[in-house]
């Protein structure tokens, strides 16, 4: 049993790399994947692969739809779908990412802080966990995998 | 062809109404549905019926779910799905129904200022159409059904 | 806008009537169905329409396939999917048909005492409203169609 | 070819260990699955992972929800589903995960008493074999990969 | 509630008049549609509107596949799949609509002779109830749909 | 019984109202449907309402995608789509929307010239009809209807 | 590149072998499967390991539906579907089975004499190609994986 | 994480080998696939496999119709499609396979000239990048794979 488990939204803290070394060190079986966290990778790949565009729009959005093959592509082959909100920015390609999920059934962890909650009682209601923490995401991801907690 | 066009997003702008006149002056065979759009009742309607609750999550979380069986019931009958994103809070929800209709292959139009492409740029790369004014997408809505523009 | 509405589980109390009258009262535009509730017909239709079988399980097992025609149906056509559960018998007919619903993504409500919250967990981990009393659905159903609550 | 086999049901006898036996004496290639089986565990998650809930109800959900993440993955993932009813408890959760797979498609197996045979009719009017014994599954597991009995 | 009911398989009784008759006689909802049942038609629509085969495998594959333009239009638009099998001739396109409606989740009755029961064993093993008459199938019908038997 | 027919591809022919023409003189239950079959206006929707782009690829893109909600909408809803091919022009689009209907399953029935029989090989192996004139079109959904020919 | 291909249909002759013997010959990646072929298990493999009918038609129902595992789970986990149909016995199965994998979209092949071509009509119709012999069966299959005829 | 990226289309180029070799050097995990691109072989598969036909229509659909069991797997096991239009020939196989690839849900590249982007605009309303050299699609997939670009 290895399970995928795609780790969408914030890029701007640690908390990927928080939940890989706990799942290292709890030694589970899953396969971690997320978006190009490189921002200005990801905001320029459009440009940088198929050349510059004039307005703001087609930039974003030729970048954005490359992004998309990825994105989507692994949504679709994952188990899970953890995704994280931080106090920044408006993160709306991490709400999109988790209708996109929830619409197709994943089953779907949400991560942020308290102060949070009343912001995302949307996402929260198709949610089947709500972390505050990175280890909390860990122990649910052991749990699920090993059923000890 | 009676379509069936849900609203999504922004509720503290007339933009619901602007379309709404705007599809019956165009005398357009479509029904608009949405969310519950006065915010004291959404947020109150899970204590309302159900009975207060002590936390904040879980009163937010019943309420929520509530809400959950209109919209995600009006979004599978949709046709078209538009959402609209404004300047004030953060709005997770309509990115959530964005991505939710999205992966259930609805057309999506998305209603944003200029200075939102940036943010909006993932949510766009799935949309059909991009409008800056409720008007323009009156005026998708009058094309998409007559053939006129 | 007419939704189609599934009254799963128990018959030996007149929860569906209350429903029923409730949808009335509020005027809402929903077409409630359910199950044969007639015990002995639910029981005896296999032997009765297609001849008796001389095992206990084929009798049953005729019957209830020819129930799952109506029942499997309805839930296919229903928006909205609610489930008593009842203090007496095991009512498994209830819990599997909100199983069924549940991985047909339809909208769950369930409808129980207090007492069975325990026994009920897993039911309602997918359910989006807990009830207690017929009148709360008929709140729920309400709100849901009107925005009133 | 090695099918993944997901056993629900009753965790008061040792009937998963008995399947587990057989399919291993017979040399199956079979992925054998299940919920985590022990209570205390299982009903106690949600509050050791995220913390304690103050009521009964949402101290179950928040178990039931992350419970349902490992259930649900499992139920999609298996090629046979096999679902266990003892004579105490009410075992809703059986007779949910039994609707589930029922309507995903899954070829499902029912285990159980002739006590219960009259309970059970709607569940096993959806089985593909309803099974007394351990054993018995083991037979169908063996005949349906290697055409032996 | 009005139902669509599919009548497939032979065409060399008056089964369907049958089912027609009985279905207006009790005063059901029904819509009752089958194949083209005129042999000699449904034969040759393929050379009379497209233009004469040589061969015999392209005449009747260039008829055959109109006709599938309505039979499988009709099975996907159908609640109920009823199959009639009778004692002459192969009938392997009654067969045929039977794993296809199956495979689709359609609620499947069949109608044929005590005779045939074990030549159609896989057929029945997919099929919610195995009539003799079309009486029978009648008496389905109206249970299912007024609850009445 | 009425049913949704979509006419795909080409519009320098009056091939759509031969169709409409021959269903009336029949009295068939049809709904005809296709994209806006005025070029310029086709071409433009795109900058006419959302304002002008500066590079051919992305006024095409806007406009096509504007054009791609009333497309895919119409396909989905279709029981039956005609694709209709001519001797100028690329056609990729009515290429695509054959494909794009096959997908998803729908009855699919071509019409084009004897000489395009070899370039349209893959496109007519996914088909259930090919016809050479819009009369023998309306024959065939006049079969498929009313079961005469 | 490994393909599964589901080997449906008559049990007379030895057919599976030539094709296993052609495919092994070829060098092809493919893993051929099919139901159980030996009659007799087939046939009692219920009364076998479930205990015995008193009527010939539970006792054949009990059984198909334990073939019914195998059989359907086959068929879902295939890429190619191969349909058999000799010049005796009714073979209702066969039809079914390809009925049933038309109806998921699996490329269908058949197999079958000359002599059968009229009664197959329907079944051809939903046929990516209907060979003579097993050979040819083989070399299709070999098309398909290397590109080489 | 291995993906399957389909490359349909012109066979007239050696922009396959181009990509290959491209990948190669990249060292990316991925596997190519094709249509059999032969042309000859392609267009001839049918008769040397089942024997000649004595139209041109039903010795290309024989023939088309093989090569759909290849192609309709392949795309059906993509994560990605690639779709390359050349300037000569109708090449609407190619747009068949972008259309049928799409309503499946696929993430789509096109690979084409500038002077075919308005020929190619519905096409590229439902892809996620446009391409005008194979190096831009290596591009693309090493990016989308390891996030570098």
């Amino acid at each position: 049993m290895n399970w995928n488990v795609y780790l969408s939204g914030e890029i701007h803290s640690d908390w990927r790399e928080q939940i890989e070394t706990g799942v290292q060190a709890a030694g589970l079986s899953l396969t971690l994947s997320s978006a190009v966290t490189d921002h200005e990778t990801s905001d320029d790949c459009g440009d940088r692969i198929l050349g510059p565009e004039d307005t703001p729009f087609w930039k974003d959005n030729k970048a954005a739809k490359i992004n998309a093959i990825r994105i989507s592509t692994l949504i679709r082959k994952a188990d899970i779908v953890v995704v994280r909100f931080g106090d920044k920015y408006r993160q709306w390609n991490a709400a999109f990412d988790a209708g996109y999920a929830a619409a197709l059934g994943k089953p779907l962890i949400t991560l942020h802080d308290e102060a949070l909650i009343h912001a995302l009682k949307e996402v929260n209601a198709a949610a089947l966990a709500s972390a505050r923490t990175p280890a909390q995401v860990v122990e649910i991801l052991k749990y699920t995998l090993t059923g000890v907690c």
